[in-house]
């Protein structure tokens, strides 16, 4: 077995191979020996990493007959790529936890997996330690995922929880999460969503047997969050989390996913968290039987990937997801509403799932044959923004003058936006109008946050943010 | 492929293949052909079951050469055990739902499954359509688990969140489970216990590596919980569940776990359930660090494996598990916390899990190779209860005099039990003591509770009950 990438995450691994030795021999039933670690310089000091194993000549290691286990830490796209490949070439398994490569270029891999028989295991690279690509490519296998809806990184979270629970703005939070080390020097990949864009590409792919990259995954980070718009959200009892979105889009026909959106309805009415989404999940199940035996109907018109931030109700369990924490809830036919929950990030909790990798790959290659190889026979279509249909929360500054309401209201019916509820808030000249729609596609609403900035009563749109967690598409 | 079986669960079972036939064939990479249901009564209607599939002859069918995997769906011990013994004997894989005879003969299963090369798979077993059989096998199976802490039985949760939120009583709460079909018209297995003590077995026989029976898991049902109980955990900003608790008890030295326990304590100051209890977790690991490379002392003195009713903390994840919810809490070393949670029961789910690992099974079977078998290397020991160390929850109607409290305490501190925390609620004649305390040996807390029933100024001991979700052991 041969280690790439020595960082964080790699001394971890090292010493979980060391201090569970005979725990890992006992469960594989063989001694799982490092022959090398690859580094980029040897100079560095690496606590409880004997320096004997240390090589920079990852090349060599991979292909190297010593090794028959490649575990890929270093992270980004090259020489990740290069090395991983080479490894499967030369008929190694590999265990990743490199989310950017998969996202980007998993399909070279998943392609070099099947053509040279060798494994190809990432849990690690999705929310850290919990169980969460095993379940959907092997528990959940036998189901129809309808939706996936997760809070996949821990960095927002936090800032987002911190917003939140302290009225903290959004500099502030930030600086606070970069001084706990939540947050890198360099926030992007975190605060502008490509980290859970990635991830959301890979949960995709498994719950829909379809070829999705990060590419195809609509992204907004959450660094336009204002206080104003947490504010908003607590007056609606919610919260605001960036959520990871892949959902089936049902057929026009699809009426069936209609009604499990009256269950989810009934969820927000207070039957409390789980009772509520259950029920929503019930219905689901419900609509899929209605669909049964048209594959196209249960398909639907194709699948919908994406990141924003967005409000949910407190009553849904992602909602009581504090500071770094990642969660995933996952709506499927028959199994109805599940949730996976834990430490998303961190040395040892990523380690902790890689080591799981290592033990199943193991066992595989003293079995003799390779683990399930990625299926995306589905083929769906990943449909453009506009055509998914989302839900708003539109807060308004609006002259408080007689039919201000009635012209407002006119425009979402001229846009064909079904309106929720409607709530003024304060008076005068601090009237503010707060819309909550229902489901429309994201293109109208979009057109018709545009037309309310041109209208003569409005002064200002104050915020606007998708609403999520209750009615299904 | 076989059924054994045909009643709510296999009839979703035969459903479900059959509308997601196309979706089955593409995931196995060979179709799944249904060779026969084996059932007691030929006349019952069954609806959309083929009756040419059906058959009384259970035996032939099982042995039947058209037949490489059986799906056992029939609960109970007999005549289910023979039949999957049988079946494995002669090759089949097997794929069980049977949580009694797993519980009770499970090591004979297993064995035969080694014997003869057969894959015996068991997800629907514990929990429904929650993935956690396989999480524990496989995803944590490089990880050393702690703790397994669990509402493992939709029945008895259903009853206590009526009781709890409704404010009902025990029966009330029962007959309204059973108008609602929660409940059976015989409700022992679930009230008493029985149920969630098998699925108890089998959580801590795949955590700890271990032989557990259920017959080694001390039960206690909820038939005993009164208003007065739920009303007392309302006061402690608690709710009432029935856990299904499996831990590691350290070794005397063991003192890391009891900084753990510091780290608990802080959980319940407010940090949030989330925040709170992946602070337990974190010094959890390094606790585990500092016993490393003493397997021993990583072991501790053996496994606790019990299922009572008891206090937890609003802020803790379980406790907002409502009406027949599941959800299962793990902390394990280098995890961390984590949480699964979904529907636990019914036929949907339940059938979700028995093709999810049909799937994988069938996928052995093309590969060639058997998947993972059962590893209970570490063989320790099941402890009795009273050297279990909890906490518990005490309320007395005292005499109000002078010196009552000094009397009590003494009398905790003589059973070597420390106090963690005392209220007087009330005045005069209806004075009322609440008592907390730290854990302690559960045989010193029982005495304790007894030489109070003694005491003269105790009028009555109103209310006794464990606290758990915080403190480790």
């Amino acid at each position: 077995m041969a280690l790439l990438g020595c960082g964080v995450v790699g001394t971890e691994v090292v010493r979980l191979l060391r201090e569970q030795a005979d725990d890992l021999t006992a469960r594989v039933g063989a001694p799982l020996e490092l022959a090398g670690i690859a580094v980029r310089r040897m100079d560095r000091a690496r606590e409880g990493v004997d320096p004997a194993l240390l090589t920079t000549d990852a090349q060599g290691l991979v292909t190297s007959p010593d090794v028959d286990i490649v575990i890929e830490v270093i992270g980004g796209i090259e020489p990740a790529r290069t090395l991983t490949l080479a490894a499967m070439k030369a008929g190694k398994s590999v265990i990743t936890a490199n989310k950017a490569l998969l996202a980007s270029d998993g399909e070279t891999l998943f392609a070099a997996a099947r053509e040279y028989g060798a494994d190809l295991y990432y849990e690690a690279s999705v929310a850290g330690a919990i169980p969460l690509l095993r379940p959907l490519r092997e528990s959940l296998v036998g189901d129809h995922v309808h939706r996936v809806l997760g809070i996949v990184n821990g960095t927002t979270n936090y800032i987002l929880d911190q917003m939140d629970s302290r009225d903290a703005g959004f500099n502030e939070a930030l600086e606070e999460a970069q001084a706990l080390g939540y947050a890198e020097a360099d926030p992007t990949a975190d605060v502008e969503g490509f980290d859970a864009a990635a991830k959301a590409a890979i949960l995709a792919q498994l719950a829909f047997h379809t070829h999705v990259t990060a590419a195809d995954v609509h992204r907004e980070g959450i660094t336009e969050v204002t206080a104003a718009d947490v504010a908003g959200a607590k007056a609606m009892d919610s919260v605001v989390k960036l959520l990871a979105i892949c959902e089936r889009v049902p057929s026009a026909t699809g009426s069936g996913d209609g009604e499990a959106g009256a269950g989810g309805d009934g969820a927000t009415g207070g039957n409390g968290a789980t009772g509520g989404d259950g029920a929503a999940a019930g219905d689901g199940a419900a609509a899929g039987d209605g669909a049964a035996g048209e594959p196209g109907a249960r398909n639907g018109r194709g699948v919908s990937v994406r990141v924003y931030p967005a409000m949910i109700p407190r009553s849904h369990p992602l909602a009581s997801v504090r500071e770094a924490y990642n969660a995933v809830f996952v709506e499927a036919e028959s199994a109805g509403s599940l949730m996976f929950y834990g430490a998303g990030a961190g040395g040892a909790p990523t380690a902790s799932a890689i080591l799981g990798d290592l033990v199943a790959v193991a066992r595989n290659l003293v079995g003799g044959t390779p683990g399930p190889v990625e299926v995306t026979y589905a083929q769906l279509p990943v449909l453009p923004m506009g055509e998914t249909t989302t839900r708003y929360y539109i807060q308004l500054d609006v002259a408080d003058r007689s039919g201000v309401l009635a012209t407002v209201a006119e425009l979402f019916a001229r846009h064909d936006v079904s309106i929720q509820a409607v709530r003024q808030v304060g008076f005068g000249d601090d009237a503010q109008l707060v819309v909550v729609t229902h489901r429309a596609p994201d293109a109208a609403l979009a057109a018709t946050v545009e037309s309310l900035r041109g209208m003569e009563d409005v002064r200002e749109v104050a915020s606007v943010m998708r609403v999520e967690g209750d009615e299904q598409p």
